[in-house]
């Protein structure tokens, strides 16, 4: 095999590397030359990689060409593999926040979350704005207390708005499953809890949706299969659907995803293309297409996704909502949650392409090439939020984050949660920002490696973690894209799963140097705003490099070392098509971060623009 | 390939496992088929593996035939992957023990140690008793504080005794690599600080040998082969070398080991099989061999090993000696120690023995079936300590335990270091011993999985750590028997790795199950005693999975699980040869374990027999 091996990468040790803007290290230029493949041509492609030696053979091929031999697998770099990233927390200390006590209540939390915001936050009544925003979590609690409208009189809009837009005519494809008896069980019983003025919390009756990647009863979680609900029934609710349970939330459904979160497009040959509510003939992202979908829609302020390789920032991003990415392990991941959640699929190509991050600086906003593909993964993937505003994506992550309270060894350690005090004064002015602070800017070396030595982690967790479960099952049930992307998966050895662990522990030290002289990353959420859906990926799916490139491209550090991001929406592309900019921060600092979001917020959008489609639950 | 498949273990969920000697947990039977190779077999075997095709259909059925897809690969099993096995210690407690500072210097440490130990011992004067002793590290101090014996002379004796030990009429093989001229020095400086008054330490002066895996100034470190130092040149003392350095140790060389740590037997065609010294003609065990024959001769009271699949119990078993495998990470891994070290070659035998371990209880010491190979491994591998006694490698221990204390993020993160009070009265009553204490016997479920992902681990860090050495080299340069087993490493998929992690996370709990009734694991060390060096192995090596299987049984728990654990010999079998008991502790209790070893040993042997090979370099 030797005589097809390209030369293998040498990495200098990390005190060495330059990461100053006037480093010398060495940008890969794209190469991309696969053409985006999707209906008939799919399937050949599926059926010759599934072949038993040609199969091997090809695999080979794709796998030297995609150059993970030359910059993963045969690398030589120094220090040990480090396999979770796991952080130490000793002396965390985060300016502006405040330590919130493990041993409060989901409800508490989220009580706590709010008298960290400034008072003016969704006020309803006095905050007439010109402009368009969606409605938040305040906005329903003060509507539900001020007894306006009721947690029943949502649930029946709500049912009604999805219900249209699953019709053949809009066609959104927003949920996998509904149920209109649980959701109005649970309004009722919401209502009743306003009427004897005892609500939970401000998240009792507020809809919030969940990604049929999470257990939430009375569902079955299917991952956007068509039969992994099957062999692996759901019996209880994820933690952090129970949470949110715990907080008197209307939990409304499973939101649509890309298969198996198998894709970065959400074209899900089985459940139907989530539409983007800016653009109906656009995607809307994945994995976690249908949770941002229907915040964007108005039919939830909140839902959750699982981010394994910019699953929940990149749809965010697409759709114009916000998408935070808490820490590796800030979420327990007990009590069910499948981590499948979005990779993205670099089979047969070369990837390789300039890659920048900036430090508060401007931002690089242009075409690169990826397609995304599936995991069921352990130390890539995490819980996270999409909602319309930062608030809310705060609020929910207070009502979800933190330890295990009983029978905490099933979870990792990790420090006391904060929260930022979002109400203290200027929001910016303790927080180095865009055109008011400081900035730097930074050369990450080795982006590329570190995006194929991830994509050889999320593959190998994604087939270990299947593996019994595809044993059971008749291959016709899979999509062809998937198909592809486990016939790749497959064909890694241990060998280059532990070089990519190396890699990953090498990537740790240079961002530990990198925040060492910054507080947060600032980079584009996304390389391109949402694509068209062409008709021919309708049921074959599609494998399309260099849209997929695009999507996935500024995302992988917050996946591969576990670190906290979040994107915000910061404006419009020349076709109305919302733009994210996102924030990396220091492992468990995303109370600094969410503070750096606000600020964001609060300069960036003047005016938010309305969606094509959208549903006003609170109109009065 | 599915045509091939055997049917997939499904394991129970842990907690339902009955871990009782009533348990109906079902002991796999050995089924070995497979017969002893050496000599131009070994080489025709590792030639069809090495083909391209043929090679990869014949690694299949190994595979299969070894149960790896069955048992591990294809398995059913609940819970994450655990990849590192560190321990939480939060409320570690240990009884007769006492905390030592983490700011000691390895001379303070050693004193500390030496204050634990009672004070009849290593009374050189005193303590004439009839039967064969070994002299150790006390005898040494008092010695040369006596002003009796000098450094410098031992050194002579030492370099006398290796020269004759070397030569060909015994051909011992105990060292790679030994520099007269730096022995010399060292002794001549220490003997400078006896005469000012003025050692380091009870460790100044003392002879130690270290195993050609370890990095040691001046010498090259070649791992057992002929290739490695000439790609890797060493360029420092690892950190558990430097910290006896800084005692006063006199480093004496480099001891001979299996190549790559490889196998069992300690037969290195390159540097010759070590012989055991109370019979030259069988082997020594590996694959720190040399290490410890060189104790067991009397030419070093100590000597360091490395321990990745039984790599230091195994030969000190073999050889009559104590072997201390600490806790994974308790010895700081940096300063380049290569970690390789023994694991076991399963490949071509169908595995399946009846497995049990018995709480204080009898021993089963019976043939079984397996045979060794290599590793440079991170998550297995540790470095331990070969001596005479056991109070001698609880004073090594001392001396190269501990956090890192300068730049101590490289290091993991550990609990403070136990020593334990073996001067405070009875050093029985409080440890259930034996004849004395209460015993409970119990069950360990699925040893023989356990087995098998140990291999999985191991064979595929070895591949991935010498991935890019390898690619460098003429394979030629290789011995025959280690061709075989980078054959059957390489052949291991990132699924078959990450599945193998799993088996470790449950294998854990099921330990921390068995620790919640008891304080230590007793087993026989090795369930086979030293057996032959035959005459056809000399040059290529050789595949012997009986034996090797016999060899390595017992120890797997102590490697794949991170478990400290120790041997200590018992007695003699009929041919005089040594038989060894080994104590697996929990995490972190390396006290405990040294003290019932202390127990232990004050129990065991009434009469120790001198070897056929000895050097007595402290003679007046």
């Amino acid at each position: 095999m030797g005589l097809f091996k390209a030369e293998a990468e040498v990495y200098k040790p990390v005190e060495d590397v330059n990461l100053g803007p006037e480093s010398d290290e060495f940008y890969r230029r794209a190469n991309v030359k696969a053409p985006r493949l999707a209906g008939f041509v799919v399937k050949i492609f599926a059926w010759f990689l599934e072949l038993p030696l040609i199969g091997t053979f090809l695999l080979y091929i794709l796998k030297r060409d995609n150059l993970i031999y030359k910059l993963v697998s045969d690398a030589e770099l120094e220090g040990s593999p480090v396999y979770v990233p796991m952080h130490p927390f000793d002396d965390l200390t985060e300016e502006k926040a405040m330590h919130i006590g493990s041993d409060l209540t989901p409800a508490q939390k989220v009580q706590q979350a709010i008298d960290c915001l400034p008072s003016h936050c969704g006020n309803i009544v006095d905050d007439k704005e010109p402009f368009f925003r969606r409605w938040t979590i305040m906005d329903y609690s003060r509507a539900y207390n001020s007894g306006v409208i009721t947690p029943c009189m949502v649930a029946e809009r709500l049912i009604a708005a999805i219900k249209e837009s699953s019709s053949p005519t809009l066609d959104m494809a927003f949920f996998i499953d509904y149920n209109v008896e649980d959701i109005l069980r649970q309004a009722t019983e919401s209502s009743l809890r306003y009427k004897r003025g005892e609500p939970i919390s401000a998240l009792d009756g507020v809809p919030i949706a969940i990604k049929d990647e999470i257990d939430c009863s009375p569902y079955p979680t299917t991952g956007g299969t068509k039969w992994l609900h099957k062999v692996r029934p759901c019996k209880d609710d994820a933690c952090c659907v129970m949470r949110l349970r715990l907080c008197g939330a209307m939990l409304v459904g499973k939101t649509n995803m890309h298969e198996l979160g198998a894709g970065t497009s959400g074209i899900n040959p089985h459940y139907g293309a989530s539409r983007n509510p800016y653009d109906v003939g656009k995607i809307s992202g994945g994995s976690s297409s249908g949770s941002a979908a229907v915040v964007a829609a108005g039919l939830c302020p909140v839902a959750l996704g699982v981010d394994g390789g910019g699953s929940v920032r990149m749809p965010a991003a697409l759709c114009g909502v916000v998408g935070l990415k808490p820490t590796f392990s800030r979420v327990p991941h007990s009590g069910s949650v499948l981590l499948l959640s979005v990779s993205y699929f670099s089979c047969a190509v070369l990837f390789s392409f300039k890659y920048r991050r900036y430090l508060f600086s401007s931002f690089l906003i242009n075409l690169d090439v990826l397609v995304s593909v599936l995991p069921l993964n352990w130390t890539v993937g995490m819980v996270g939020v999409l909602a319309a505003t930062v608030e809310d994506a705060f609020i929910t992550y207070a009502a979800i984050s933190g330890q295990l309270q009983e029978n905490e060894t099933s979870s990792l350690p990790q420090p006391k949660v904060h929260f930022p005090l979002l109400n203290s004064g200027s929001t910016i002015s303790n927080i180095k920002m865009a055109r008011y602070g400081e900035t730097v800017e930074v050369t990450i070396p080795d982006i590329e490696s570190m995006r194929l030595a991830h994509y050889v982690t999320i593959g190998s967790e994604c087939t270990a973690s299947l593996s019994s479960y595809l044993e059971k099952l008749n291959i016709a049930e899979i999509g062809w894209d998937v198909r592809v992307a486990l016939c790749v998966y497959s064909a890694f050895s241990s060998k280059d799963y532990i070089k990519a662990q190396k890699m990953r522990n090498r990537q740790i030290q240079i961002h530990k140097n990198i925040f060492s002289k910054a507080d947060v990353i600032v980079t584009p959420t996304v390389g391109v705003t949402a694509y068209p859906i062409m008709d021919d990926a309708l049921r074959t799916g599609e494998l399309d490099y260099i849209n997929g490139a695009a999507l996935v491209r500024y995302q992988i550090a917050g996946n591969f070392l576990g670190l906290p991001a979040i994107t915000v929406p910061v404006g419009y592309d020349r076709n109305g098509l919302p733009i994210g900019l996102q924030f990396i921060g220091r492992p468990w600092s995303e109370a600094t971060l969410i503070h750096v979001a606000f600020a964001m917020q609060a300069l960036g959008i003047s005016e938010y623009r309305k969606p094509q489609v959208f549903y006003d639950l609170l109109k009065q």
